[in-house]
């Protein structure tokens, strides 16, 4: 299930240059679907809002894995959310190799009600995770499975960040 | 979707006051529906446990949204779930001054497989938490949407508060 | 409801010997399902990631309650995965006595469309938790239901335990 090999990315590497090694760009901060904060950082903690796989307002991913969506595709809907998890972290800490640890990462899947494959779509924000912030990227994860989604959307992911004092 | 202009609250009311000004009256604090904590305090964070709609041991909200309950219904039970949330926090600081912000709101929505309208629903419980403690109730969100619920309840929502050491 | 009452038990016994009294073995420490870790300390905190009912790499559990399984499975279940979670503390902190307090508990339930009672399948993981750590164990805790989850599993337990600086 796409293990991503990346033996050009280094431990030495920010994690803005693994992103660049990756060909992956940022997404515009998206804002909360509702009336709240995308993140806050209490103590040495940064905790982000649920995200959604969005691109520049374009939510690219809808429907439940196990009907509407493959696996695969939930993995790059898992993937992208965590895109945007890592965008609003950038924006809570300028330079992301401020941040020590991923601490959790909490994934929601669109489900049908006889899907299974949940953790390897989940793969697809924890294998991000891993490339972009290497050894600190190695995190606690909880999966979720929705019978249906705020906006119909396919994945929301949390990220818990511990940064540098 | 009933979003409330409060024009007559203030940064410097307690947030006691404010909810005098709001009508509400805080429900008596329940129990646990198992063999656990309503909350804990570990550090500056007090953490409760899911909160049912209840006043006073009637269980208010029941179904699910998008087929039992209409997404307004589900507001008002959000709503309060949340208040419920509100009477825990203040069994555990007796004034609710002593908070310095609301970290983190989790709600989990009773949903029909093709609801989609939870984040407006959950607006119910970030409503109040934003007229309740002004600024310091700004939080991040994250939302569960559940095939069925404990009790058939209609929401469960955990609240994270940060108090003064 | 299975209440357990072990009066053989006492406060002064370290978690270990409660096991032994209550005729537990820890299960083998379980691998992740996916590409992250099984646990994470971060300041006095650990975190594990969500647990299934697994021993020695046989799932025991599989399935919806609600139809497929009785409350009284789901309970199993969660006793199951619960036990699990105490088996990645161990990995953690070495000796269970170094744990002050278990914080949280987080259970998902792999529920049929009308299922309503996971509360009561819940206390499967409340009751090993207030058994194995006494006053120490007393927590507070978030239920999910799921209408599928990975690898059909019935059960899915987070456990956030503190310990001794």
């Amino acid at each position: 299930m796409m293990i991503q090999i990346n033996t050009e990315l280094s431990e030495t590497d920010t994690p803005e240059k693994r992103l660049e090694k990756l060909g992956l760009t940022l997404p515009p901060v998206p804002s909360a679907v509702g009336d709240y904060e995308p993140w806050i950082k209490v103590g040495s903690i940064i905790y982000t809002s649920g995200q959604l796989p969005w691109i520049d307002g374009d939510l690219k991913f809808t429907g439940k894995m196990g009907s509407d969506l493959s696996t695969e595709e939930g993995y790059q809907a898992f993937h992208l959310s965590a895109l945007n998890g890592i965008a609003q972290l950038k924006s809570a800490v300028g330079e992301l190799s401020r941040i020590k640890r991923i601490v959790r990462v909490e994934g929601s899947a669109n489900s049908a009600p006889d899907y299974t494959e949940q953790p390897a779509a989940l793969n697809g924000a924890s294998h991000l995770i891993n490339d972009v912030f290497g050894t600190k990227g190695r995190h606690t994860r909880m999966i979720y499975s929705d019978p249906s989604m705020c906006l119909d959307c396919a994945t929301l992911v949390v990220l818990w960040a511990e940064v540098e004092d």
